[in-house]
């Protein structure tokens, strides 16, 4: 055993008998490395990159949890393993959830730099979903920019209809992904080249990772890290969020649900439109009109 | 029928024929109000109340996902149904969900409001956890907050150590409570004439409701919408995000790993100590120095 190894590993098990008030900052680095490195050890003789410079594309009228879902995994792995990161906007002014006009509540986040000054050597953007992206005049800056920067990245992660953001700026033209399941149809015609992937949870083709909706993009996150640096963290930050994952990137139970319910043609024309769960919809059920969800499965909302 | 429901039936059945482009902002309004006094119809006789005045507590180093898993049901939950919200912090500069210091990354958020200008009428009051509760010059402006403003709520919210907080406050003394399963000891030990409920998802007591850690909050926010605006709306509203609902309130699958892997009486001592999932407990089992684990679970993590 080499003197660094050694010297590791007897730092390793001091650690491991003292309470984390007394660890120094730096101590985290080196378990933090330590534990990656053993994990990797198992990997597969493929060249694994595990990329440190982060970023996410902000826009008004973004999803929250499309964002801080796969952030908060992010957040906690940067405890043991040191990561940059960045939050990318049109402009430094905070950006909202809430798209604009009454109605709506949201709340807003600050923007460290814009989509004109984003760092060269950014490794890996994600973009998030939202209704903002209906607005041309909002989708436009988002799609140009990432458009711009693809070719620079070691990764691209897209959450629910960001898919869609990023289809109009080409990029997925001829390569597998998926989207919101209840924006499907909108979603999908940002890209009619695009291979849609109805059923899945995440799709991944080559460096671009693409989820299905909202809460998709936690467990697309979660198969990142366990990708990049290895199943044992992945599985260390999801214990530690309480959270279970769906570890199948096919396992869809929504999309099965909108197809049972509605029938393999009918799909939905946008969140609010759903067959099957629109707050009219659920008004409908209940005072027993079943008569006008027919009309919904029969009318304009079958493609 | 009256004319007043034969006038909202025609409305319903127009819009449920139309795109939601064309829909005016009222017009979501009404269709909200419709399909959440159908489903109240089914309600037991018991007085509810639809809280539409929200506000979530920051403080610097709050865990990301405690605030947004739940405000992304929210935020959505606004669009059928008028709500307002505001986001309450010690001052009005943004909220950086990392603690002070190098090593971990975060995101900034913008309070709208302070603690002191609090508006009277808040309804509902969410806390988060995070590990800048750690620091006690943190933490007891928040929970001198919370026991100030908690008489004048309707419900009182907790996510993750967002508990412990409260437990600061004496407000949860003598009630029922659960917090994150890998801080329990710190957790437990702010409040320890708290009933605390190891294994639970979510606990309710009076008006106050508490949830385990960080994703439980999800959880809990569809529970409470269920509650309050009915199961169809707290259905349709975790559809949209395709998130799958633990709906069991006592259904915690990480306490019970925890009690397996570490013994009954084996707790951790933060979420940077747990018996099993550790960075560096990770590498430890990598490597096969088990009798190094044995030290973990025979040693100081022995409550």
């Amino acid at each position: 055993m080499s003197t660094f190894k050694q010297l590791r590993l007897m730092i390793t098990i001091e650690l491991a008998a003292r309470g984390r008030d007394d660890l120094p900052i730096w101590s985290s680095y080196i378990v933090g490395v330590s534990a990656r490195s053993s994990v990797e050890g198992r990997m597969s003789s493929e060249t694994k990159s595990t990329p440190t410079k982060f970023g996410v594309a902000l826009f008004p009228g973004f999803q929250a949890l499309d964002v801080f879902g796969p952030l908060d995994a992010l957040n906690n792995l940067s405890d043991s393993t040191p990561l940059e990161f960045i939050v990318l906007a049109a402009t430094l002014d905070p950006v909202n959830t809430k798209v604009n006009g009454p109605g709506r509540i949201g709340q807003s986040i600050v923007p460290t730099h814009t989509f004109d000054n984003c760092p060269e050597d950014l490794e890996v953007l994600l973009v998030p979903g939202g209704f903002g992206a209906r607005d041309s005049a909002i989708l436009t800056p988002v799609a140009e920019f990432v458009k711009r920067i693809f070719p620079k990245l070691q990764y691209l992660l897209t959450v629910c209809t960001g898919s869609a953001i990023v289809a109009r700026s080409g990029i997925l033209d001829g390569k597998r992904a998926t989207s919101n399941k209840r924006s499907w149809e909108w979603a999908t015609a940002q890209g009619p080249a695009v291979h849609w992937v109805r059923q899945a949870r995440w799709v991944v083709d080559g460096n671009i990772w693409t989820s299905s909706g909202v809460s998709a993009g936690i467990d697309l996150m979660f198969a990142f890290i366990a990708d990049r640096y290895g199943e044992g963290v992945a599985k260390q930050l999801a214990d530690r969020a309480e959270y279970v994952r769906n570890t199948d990137s096919s396992s869809d139970p929504l999309a099965l649900q909108v197809t049972k319910e509605c029938g393999e043609q009918v799909y939905e024309r946008d969140s609010f439109l759903s067959c099957s769960t629109t707050p009219w919809g659920v008004g409908i059920r209940e005072t027993s009109h079943k008569w006008a969800l027919s009309i919904l499965s029969a009318g304009s909302f079958r493609t």
